[in-house]
């Protein structure tokens, strides 16, 4: 498998981090907030703690996009990598205008990180079973479904 | 090689930061602490610091136990890995219960992590000697050490 | 590919993640500033700062560092990695001296980091047109400038 969509959902979210990256630097400038100071005008404060919890989850996001694109199915891990970047978007959007404006994104976002790291589980049980106990329990599940 | 265990161990380091996570949750309404602020009663500030530095070295935890899995052993790796978590979540809840807390698993989690970036290191050294020079040297190192 | 040079390079980011902890740590013996608290003077602020910026992107540039060095060349992306590492000590020393003197290695940094991003596009670009569109487009490139 060649990992060309998850190198590409991945970019997505380098790209996103730097946006959000930027919106601090110009919220830094407009509130007149100089490093190494961190705290300033609310409006300040929500931009600022908005970028600081994309950053802290962009490991956790990139970590379980890719452990599910490789150990489950690249398509759908990258579909749900592509509603995570939209999620944390409308997040970082609605955390900048008011407290209460991240919450509905950030459960969106919280709900598909859960997808992804369900898929990377389902992932890893069914190539150690294919591995270590010579068992394709994908294909069982099929066939036991009358799916196959 | 299928990287199955060095998955597994990811998939518990994710879980881990997400029980982390919840914990901040529960912690800022026990403490009335609403986002964007960050800082409340000693109580709150142990745990969310516990939380930002578990998460500041989650990305330096994840690549040291994959680099040291691909390049040097993932076994061994994964042992590290595992007992790496384990001193998280013991330093999560010393912690939480008081600064002195989180000393004694923190040193665990340094020398845990210091021997994952030797492993690395090692590991790296080995796979270049055997590109570039052309020189096993594991198996001359073996050899010499009379256990071949 | 073996990625070898990739693997170098991201121990010696380990390596400088280290060494920035390590500086925190002895500015909070020397300024008193004992965990949970993250604030004092400012000499103590910069140096805080400045190891809290690197590590947020530690994350972002070892993805960039990968993808690019996977997806596109891994001698390329290795010259901007150490380029990358050399740049952050340089902003840890001129943070921890005033906040001007992160200014013009941040900069650079940030330059660089856009150019591993920059080379990542062109590489999935060029694997999924290779993949999926039978084309190799880096070979019609160099044959159309005459460089074939």
């Amino acid at each position: 498998m060649e990992p060309v969509f998850l190198g590409a959902v991945t970019i997505l979210a380098l790209l996103e981090q730097a946006y959000f990256s930027l919106q601090v630097i110009y919220a830094r400038r407009k509130y007149s907030v100089s490093p190494p100071s961190t705290t300033g005008p609310p409006e300040f404060n929500r931009v600022y703690r908005a970028q600081a919890n994309c950053s802290e989850y962009f490991p956790l996001f990139i970590t379980a996009l890719w452990t599910s694109g490789i150990f489950f199915n690249q398509g759908l891990s990258c579909v749900f990598g592509v509603l995570y970047l939209y999620g944390r978007l409308q997040y970082f959007w609605g955390y900048a205008a008011s407290p209460q404006g991240r919450l509905a994104p950030l459960y969106v976002c919280a709900k598909v990180l859960w997808a992804l790291i369900g898929c990377s589980t389902v992932g890893v049980f069914l190539s150690f079973s294919k591995i270590y106990l010579n068992t394709d329990l994908l294909q069982i599940t099929t066939a036991a479904l009358g799916l196959y």
